[in-house]
């Protein structure tokens, strides 16, 4: 159980090293900075890096680790192979297993990439006075795979995927000032308006996540998503490639704050 | 010779590959953005891009090329082989020679990188009406060594060098609001006041460059420089490393105000 006093990452990641925290860090450590977790074999770390640098917006890079090592920069002490609550392991692209710790499966050749999520810009965005519908609702923010193909590198393409948060034009225009300082979390939308523009069918029916409500004068405000990360890593249908598991992401000590470029 | 009508990028590349021009290509075709030049075998790629993503002030990416190709996706139809004005042959770290082609250098192995220059940003800072010194008085910017280290990686590691321009405290906060917006071309500045503070013993003796005047009331303004990226990649001593002989930059298609992020 996270205790009341669990305020710090170091704290948080303790826990989920012991065992006793499971469950996804959602809304977990406020102001302490989220990542996307993608670990795969060295010999493809050059082009998976050069996929993230082509498509900083749904892979914006938070730290890359040399071969073999687990401590991140951005959180001295940590341990990548323990320090998430859940895991998925790939093999030549297809989900083989979700686990609690991957000593068993990463090695001296493996790469770690710690990639930004939108958690850092929501917290923003709320202390903006801005509504985050899916927290309203207390679901999943919706996620879509579009029509957008991001740029290939060497093995690596996926299409974009975006997640959207439904707002009124006028916060639209306050919510694309705000989120623009976040460069490293995503930045500013990809596309508001007609979803069918970027080969979005139905907004009820997202890939990932849950739907959430379209009230009446609000419109879908689209971001670039991590999960495009995701389903670049497993598209080379490399040995292996191991992930965080949904929502189950890595607690970095960076603040937000220290993502911003203004 | 540059012909009076020489606007384009493209024209002014066909005149370089032509043989027609070769001398700096500072202050030519003026709001297309020029690159520093980085060349090296694929088997070092992973480290030096991922130095680059490590020290983005320094090492703006605008462009990585799979190994063995030549054409940048910043400029169709270019070939990097060719369309710079002079070139370095570096080998095993030492400066072998200059040249005009490198097709006699470059191979299948060759991994290609174009990092962001200062030229961009000076634009729109003459076009808020800031003075830049070098300019005004005819000469190349002042570069400087500093005592601040770079984030390493790999085999790769070097000082961060700066680049230098006076200014009076008021114009000092518009240069850094104007350079803010150019973050694939060192963005804000790194440093202002003091030399000694980041190393720099006398600002009559850059490292690299010409000595400007500092006036009455002005401070010097201090930004990374893209000098560094050839420091680096210099460093690991690699059989072969091609750069940009200085101020021979890469003219490409993009404008200048497609790098800003506001």
């Amino acid at each position: 159980m996270i205790r009341k006093g669990t305020t710090s990452a170091v704290e948080l990641r303790r826990l989920i090293r012991a065992g006793e925290w499971k469950q996804t860090t959602t809304g977990l450590v406020p102001g302490f900075v989220q990542a996307n977790l993608v670990m795969l074999p060295k010999e493809q770390a050059f082009h998976f890096l050069l996929f993230c640098v082509r498509n900083p917006k749904p892979c914006p890079i938070l730290d890359v680790l040399e071969p073999g090592q687990f401590e991140p920069s951005i959180a001295r002490g940590a341990d990548l192979r323990t320090d998430l609550p859940k895991y998925r392991i790939y093999e030549k692209g297809e989900l083989r297993k979700e686990v609690e710790e991957v000593k068993d499966f990463f090695h001296e050749g493996m790469v770690s990439f710690l990639l930004g999520c939108s958690f850092s810009f929501e917290s923003a965005m709320l202390a903006s006075g801005l509504p985050i519908r899916n927290i309203e609702e207390g679901k999943n923010v919706s996620m879509y795979v579009t029509s957008r193909r991001c740029v290939s590198a060497g093995p690596f393409s996926s299409p974009l995927v975006v997640s959207m948060r439904p707002l009124t034009p006028q916060q639209a225009v306050r919510a694309i000032q705000v989120t623009t300082r976040f460069h490293l979390t995503h930045g500013a939308p990809v596309h508001f308006g007609s979803p069918e523009e970027i080969g979005i069918k139905n907004l009820n029916r997202p890939e990932f996540g849950d739907p959430v409500t379209l009230r009446q004068g609000e419109i879908p405000v689209f971001w670039a998503c991590g999960v495009t990360s995701a389903l670049a890593a497993t598209s080379a249908r490399l040995p292996l490639v191991i992930t965080h598991a949904p929502g189950h992401m890595f607690v970095s000590d960076l603040k937000d704050e220290d993502l911003t470029i203004l």
